[in-house]
C-alpha cells in the first residue's frame, strides 16, 4: 500500500470523523505517507455564541489527526489557500526550522519530507510570526506516531487537542497576557459536554492529549478515574502509573490509558479551574452497547457503524484503528 | 479491627492532629472503612489579620487526612450541615461523578463505597458548581493509600495541602482571574512559620503533597535539602532520584523523601515566588530529641506525648504510623 | 591539583566564558573545591534597548556556572561588595538555611563548605528578603554536579538559565504580580538570535537548563529537534525518551541531551509564547566545521581556539570539558 493510497483512505475517513485522520495504513511497517495541510480561513464555532472567522489546517480547529508509524517517511505538502503567511512546525520531527519550517504565501505550497523517528503524540503547528496569534487562531493539530514496539492494543482511542481562544484574532495584547476568553478542548469550549465521548465498562481507553497553549500549562486530569498510565510524550519507554492530574506544558503531549469499570459519566477537565470552567471540560460515558445504541436512535443515528470502521463517528478527536 | 472501630480511632487521633485522619488501622490488610465528612460553614483564621468565614470538611481547612491501605474498601458517608450545596469529589476513586460525586442539599446526607485501587496520595474537594469557589473557600484534604507493597518506612510523614486564598468567599472574578490575595500550606499563610514542622537529624522525613489549587501550579522545594525521592501521585512505581523542586499541577499530588543530617532551619516553599511571598511558606525545625524537648518545654508543653501517640501533636499535616 | 589551583584555573576560564566556570577539575575525585562568588551592582543590557543597573553575582546575569564532581566538597565564599544585603542558596546543598544561607552586609564576606551529594544540575540563587526582587535582578547561576557514573560524554554542552526581567529593579509590585517585562535566555532578550549557540550535525548535545523564575514555569522545547533523553534535575537515574517540550518549574532544572542530524537553525524556546515572544527565545546554529570556521572569519574571529579549549568561547553557557 503507497503513500497516495493510505492519504486516499485518510481522507474518506476526514468525511466521518471531526478530527480527521490523515497517513494511517494499519499495516506493513516503515512506508512512505503523503500527508497534505492545508491553511485556510474558516468560519468556526468556537463557543455556543461565538462563531468567528478562525485561521485552520484543513477547515478545522484543530486540523486533522495525522496518524503514521515510527519509522515512516511523511511526504509533507502544505498548501496555504488563506490570506496570509502561514508555515507548518512539527514537534515529531527532526528537520530545520530555517529550511522547513518558513513561511509560504497566499496560494503557493510548498513540500519537504521528514522521518517518524520517535513513537509518541506529538504537536503541530503554524510557526508564522506572531506565532502566539496564529496558535491562538487555530492553526495546530496532533501527529501520532505508532511505536514500533506497540503499546498494549487500546479498545478506544482519543484525541484531544487543549488550546486558548481570545476575545478576538487579532488581539495579540491579550494573547501576550495571557488572558483567554476560552479554553476548549478540539476547538469549542464545553464540545463534550455536548456531545460526550464514549466508552464502554472495562474497556482501555487511550487518550492522545495535546496542549496547544499558546500560553497555559494544563492539569489533565479526569473525574471519577485515575490514569493507570501515562506515558510522556506518548512514548512507551516513558511511563508513570496510577496518576491522578499530570501537568502538560504549552507544546507538549501525552498519552494516557484508563480504564472505567462503571457505567457513568465522567468529566474530563484541566484542574487549572480558571480554564475548566471557560471551556476545557467535557466528559465521558461509560455505557453498555445497549446503552450506547439507544442513546444513538435517540440522537438521530450519530453511533452507528460507518464505512471507515471508527466507533463513535462523529466525535471529535476519535482515532481510527 | 472493623470499620467502625477505626473511625473511633481516628475520631480520637482528630482532636490531637490539626489534619485529622480517618480510616487508618495500621494492622491487617483490604479491610472496610467507614469515613464521613461533615460540609460545615466554620470560622477560621487564613492569616494573621483574615479570620473569615469558610466552607469546610469536618471544620478545618484542609479537611481530615484519610488514610486507608490499598485495596481497602471506603464507606463513604457525607453529610451537609452547611448553607447550600456541597459534594465530595475522591482523587483516589473510581466511581461515576453523575451517581456519587454529586451535590446534596443542606441538612441532607448521602453513602457510596469506593475501592483504594491506586497507592499514593489524592486530593479530595467538593466539585459543586462553581466547583473553583468551593475549593478556593476550603473544601478539600488529602487521602492517603498506603501501598501493598510498602514503601521503606519513613521516621516522620507529613501531609502538606497546597491552595489558594482569595480576597472574598464570594468573589469569584478574581477566582477566575487566579489572582488570589493568599496562597498557603494547609490553610493558613506562613503557618509553618511560626509553628514549624519538625524532624531530627538523619531521619527519613516523608512529604505528602497535594496542591488544592485551584489554579496554580506548585514548584515544590525545601531550602537547604533535596529531594531524596519523588513519587509521582505517592506511587512507589514513580520514582525520581535527587529532586530540586517539582511540578505539581492543581489537582495533582507527590510523595516526597528527604534526609536532612543536620540541625537546623529548612523553609518550604513553592519556588514560585509571588505565591510563596504571600504565605505558600513554612519551615521545617531539625533538631536532636533533646533540643526539641527544650524548645517545647518553652512553648508550654507543645510536643509532649499525647494519647494516639503521634510524634508531633498540634502540628497540621502530621499523620500518625 | 588542589581546590586553589582549580579555582586559578577556572577564573582563567571565566574570562573566555560569557557564564564562567568556577571549580572544575577534570581528572580525579572527590576534591576539596574553591569557589568565591561575589555580590555585586553591575550595570547590564537585558535587552538591546534596556540597559540598567543590576544585582549579579560576578558582574554577569547568570553567575558563573559552578561545575563540581558528585563528591565534591565546595569550600564556599560569598563576598558582597554590593550596596546591600545578599545571600546565597545552594540547590545542589544539604545545608542549614539559618546558618549558611543568611544575609551578609555589604563589604562583608562569610566562607562555609557544603559537599556534592546529588548529581545534575542546580539552581543557587541570592535568597535575601524580598528574595524575588533579588532573584528578579539578576543574582543567580547554575551548578552543575558530574555524576559519578557519568552520563554519556556529550559533544558539545551549554548552560541555559531562563529568567523573567521586570519593569524597573524596584517594582516589587510586578514581581508580586508575575508581569515581566521581559523573559530571557542567560541575561538578555532574544540573546541567541543574534549570537546562536552552535553545534556540528550529529553532534551529541547537552543542555544543562535551569528556570530561575522568580514566577514562571518553562515549557522547554527546541524547534526542529527532539529530545533524545531528559534528566529530571540532571541526575542520570532519571530518564524520560523522545520528549518534545519539557515542564521546568521556576527553581527547577534538568538536563536535555539531543542530536541534530542536519545542518540549518533550530530555535530554542519556552512554548509559553508569551515569554517566548518577550525574549525567551533563542537558536542553535548546526554547520559543519567548514561553514562555521568560514561564519567565525565573517564574524571577527569569534569562534576562534582560545587557552581554555573551550569549543565556542564568547557563547554564554557553554561548558568547558
Amino acid at each position: 500500500m503507497n503513500g497516495c493510497s493510505r492519504t486516499a483512505r485518510a481522507i474518506r475517513a476526514t468525511a466521518a470523523l471531526a478530527v480527521g485522520l490523515l497517513g494511517w495504513a494499519g499495516t506493513g511497517w516503515a512506508e512512505m505517507v503523503n500527508v497534505t495541510l492545508t491553511a485556510k480561513v474558516t468560519v468556526v464555532q468556537v463557543a455556543k455564541d461565538d462563531e468567528r472567522e478562525a485561521w485552520t489546517f484543513n477547515g478545522n480547529i484543530p486540523g486533522p489527526v495525522i496518524r503514521v508509524k515510527e519509522g515512516d517517511v511523511v511526504q509533507f505538502t502544505l498548501k496555504n489557500e488563506a490570506d496570509r503567511v502561514h508555515s507548518i512546525d512539527f514537534h515529531a520531527a527532526r528537520t530545520p526550522w530555517d529550511r522547513h519550517f518558513q513561511g509560504i504565501g497566499s496560494g503557493t505550497e510548498t513540500t519537504f519530507t521528514w522521518k517518524a523517528e520517535y513513537p509518541g503524540v506529538f504537536y503541530y503547528h503554524c510557526g508564522t510570526d506572531p506565532m502566539i496569534q496564529h496558535i491562538a487562531n487555530g492553526m495546530f493539530g496532533a501527529v501520532i506516531v505508532e511505536p514500533r514496539h506497540p503499546l498494549v492494543k487500546a479498545d478506544r482511542e482519543y484525541v484531544i487537542v487543549q488550546s486558548e481562544i481570545y476575545p478576538s484574532p487579532f488581539d495579540v495584547d491579550a494573547m501576550m497576557a495571557g488572558k483567554p476568553k476560552l479554553v476548549v478542548f478540539n476547538g469549542r469550549a464545553n464540545r463534550y459536554l455536548e456531545e460526550p465521548l464514549e466508552a464502554k465498562p472495562g474497556e482501555l481507553i487511550r487518550l492522545h492529549v495535546v496542549n496547544a497553549g499558546p500560553n497555559h500549562f494544563s492539569a489533565f486530569h479526569v473525574i471519577g478515574a485515575v490514569f493507570d498510565r501515562v506515558y510522556a510524550s506518548g512514548n512507551p519507554k516513558n511511563v508513570e502509573y496510577g496518576i491522578q492530574t499530570y501537568t502538560l506544558p504549552p507544546g507538549g503531549g501525552a498519552t494516557f490509558d484508563l480504564i472505567i469499570p462503571e457505567e457513568g459519566v465522567y468529566p474530563i477537565v484541566t484542574h487549572s479551574l480558571q480554564d475548566a470552567l471557560t471551556g476545557a471540560i467535557g466528559t465521558i460515558r461509560v455505557a453498555s452497547e445497549e446503552k450506547m445504541a439507544a442513546v444513538a436512535a435517540e440522537a438521530g443515528g450519530v453511533g452507528s457503524a460507518s464505512e471507515t470502521g471508527a466507533r463513535t463517528p462523529g466525535v471529535i478527536g476519535q482515532v481510527e484503528r
